[in-house]
């Protein structure tokens, strides 16, 4: 129900403010265009509010962490436990995407959408486990369809619980073993690309096991036949519940006209699938960075999104979100701090 | 004296610290290389502090204004009284790097190396005026050579001054119309490139103003013959007062192995005269971005740096230095704040 009106409720841009933000753009003490893809953003941001200058705000990012059955084939070099631990490390900001978030002023919310842990209440951790981690999907579905659209859900109501928070920017990231295998079978599932030329080395693996994710994600689909025109039942076969999570972020961040700033190749999985539900989304999304995880690049070519930083990061964690907000964070405030070449007394162009 | 000195003191660094600081990445709570380049800028910054992990502190960005003689020829869009105007807006705080200043955590310090007008004492501007700007260089050289020693030798003690002040990251932006026509300049006389292959648009010039700044170089070069093997030669017959005033602070940077973030074009030509004058220079130099302006790829070829951004910035001031900046930073707290698997108790690979 949730999901079905939210999309009912997407509406595509409209651009009228455009050419206010570009005359204050070109009305800055700069050479017009000069600050390049600053002033691209500083637009993006002041049509998705309809304000020019755009708002400042808190920037958020929601870190969202489950557990993948896949794992059960070794396609990850490390152990599904990593999931639960790692999590403990958000909550006492040792890992990096929280020195990132503390660096660039984000906030995060560290969200159980599925860890295959029971978490004795730690604080600060958001339970909005919808079950312990999905199924092996080279037996079977990953997950039923209920829950795919319970972890959707998820994601479009934590969005509307924080959008009155003078939100400014909202990003997303993921911590889950195995997950680069899950975000590689919806790619494949919804482009329709073969495992072998999408499938990277994720955390770092080797031949061997770079060959069993392969077989793996081979099989997922084989036995799985997940329908590349409905995305849900993509999800629920070989997807995985943070990606779940994420397209619900993506689907509230585009009825509620708030930049949605994605990280790299599981938030590119969601992004692929909330595109496919509802093609406007993409009005609302930027793309932080260029992972180095092998396919993301297809990933970004099918958004139409080019990424503000190339960095070689194959993290994830929202480690790349979080610092393309750092950037867009510039951008606008080029065009709410600059002072103009009238109120400056500068000459303008004379050739 | 100084500069004598100064190259003098420029040793080469040793690396021995190098593996320790690999050692120490590799122990943090994430996939090993997974941060990519943060991961190169960590190493970097540790083998130049020679410390593990890095220490923070003041970022510092020299911003040096000086006006040209060649905007006699009708180079440049705008007119040379925007150097002094720019200027004030630098201390006033509506000029894009102060913005961007303020928003990365960067000090500013505002230099008058030459700026073609008195400013009566305003405050916040350190006056460190050469002359007021350069001669016409198409009718003989832009200084004395003598000049050209001064620009740098200030350079040099401007960081030698900072130097003790807790100081973690160097930067250096330009403000003087004229300056991608010095530059341009300065690029063809060291390395032999045809202006018509390397003069780009500058502020934005049309193609009758590119057709004279073309050919305002070619005379230039013609009519003064700098000598390729001698930079200070160079400077003073095409270059330009904050081109020397920065190729001072990129040798104190080294000397006293500060990291040194350079800007765009204008600092790339002065980064480019600091390397055939002491080759290691290179060691403690930072490519912040790739400029928009054409051959700034060259310069960045010819000192073997890779550019962190590339947002199709070409404004200068430093506003690419500053951005790069923050990253520099992020990655220096990677190494000093991220939990490491032991510390975390997260599991390591197992495959």
């Amino acid at each position: 129900m949730l999901l079905e009106e939210t999309l009912q409720k997407i509406r595509p841009l409209d651009r009228l403010i455009e050419p206010e933000a570009q005359r204050r753009l070109d009305s800055l003490t700069k050479p017009q265009g000069s600050l390049g893809k600053l002033e691209d953003l500083a637009r993006c941001i002041s049509v998705i509010q309809a304000k020019v200058p755009p708002r400042l705000g808190r920037k958020l990012l929601f870190v969202f962490a489950a557990d993948h059955g896949i794992t059960e084939e070794r396609v990850s070099a490390y152990p599904k436990t990593v999931t639960a631990q790692m999590t403990y490390n958000f909550l006492r900001g040792g890992a990096a995407i929280t020195v990132l978030a503390r660096h660039c002023g984000v906030d995060i919310e560290v969200v159980d959408i599925g860890v295959d842990y029971e978490f004795p209440s730690p604080r600060g951790l958001r339970d909005c486990k919808v079950r312990p981690g999905t199924n092996n999907f080279t037996r079977g579905p990953a997950m039923r369809r209920e829950e795919t659209v319970q972890s959707i859900e998820t994601g479009i109501r934590l969005v509307e619980e924080v959008a009155s928070e003078n939100l400014f920017l909202l990003g997303a990231g993921d911590m889950g073993i195995g997950n680069t295998s899950s975000a590689a079978a919806v790619l494949c599932a919804l482009t329709g690309a073969l495992p072998r030329d999408v499938v990277g080395r994720g955390t770092g693996i080797d031949d061997a096991t770079w060959g069993r994710k392969v077989a793996s994600i081979e099989k997922g689909l084989d036995i799985n036949r997940p329908d590349p025109k409905d995305p849900l039942d993509v999800i629920a076969k070989v997807g995985g519940l943070e990606i779940g999570a994420m397209i619900g972020v993506i689907l509230g961040a585009a009825v509620l006209r708030i930049p949605m700033v994605l990280d790299g190749f599981i938030s590119g999985a969601a992004a692929l699938s909330a595109r496919r539900l509802c093609p406007s989304v993409t009005d609302v999304l930027f793309a932080s960075h260029l992972s180095a995880e092998k396919s993301h690049v297809l990933m970004l070519e099918d958004l139409k999104l080019a990424p503000l930083l190339d960095l070689e990061m194959r993290l994830g964690e929202g480690t790349g979100a979080c610092l393309a907000m750092g950037l867009i964070e510039a951008a606008v405030r080029i065009l709410r701090e600059m002072a103009t070449f009238e109120s400056a007394g500068v000459k303008q162009r004379i050739l």
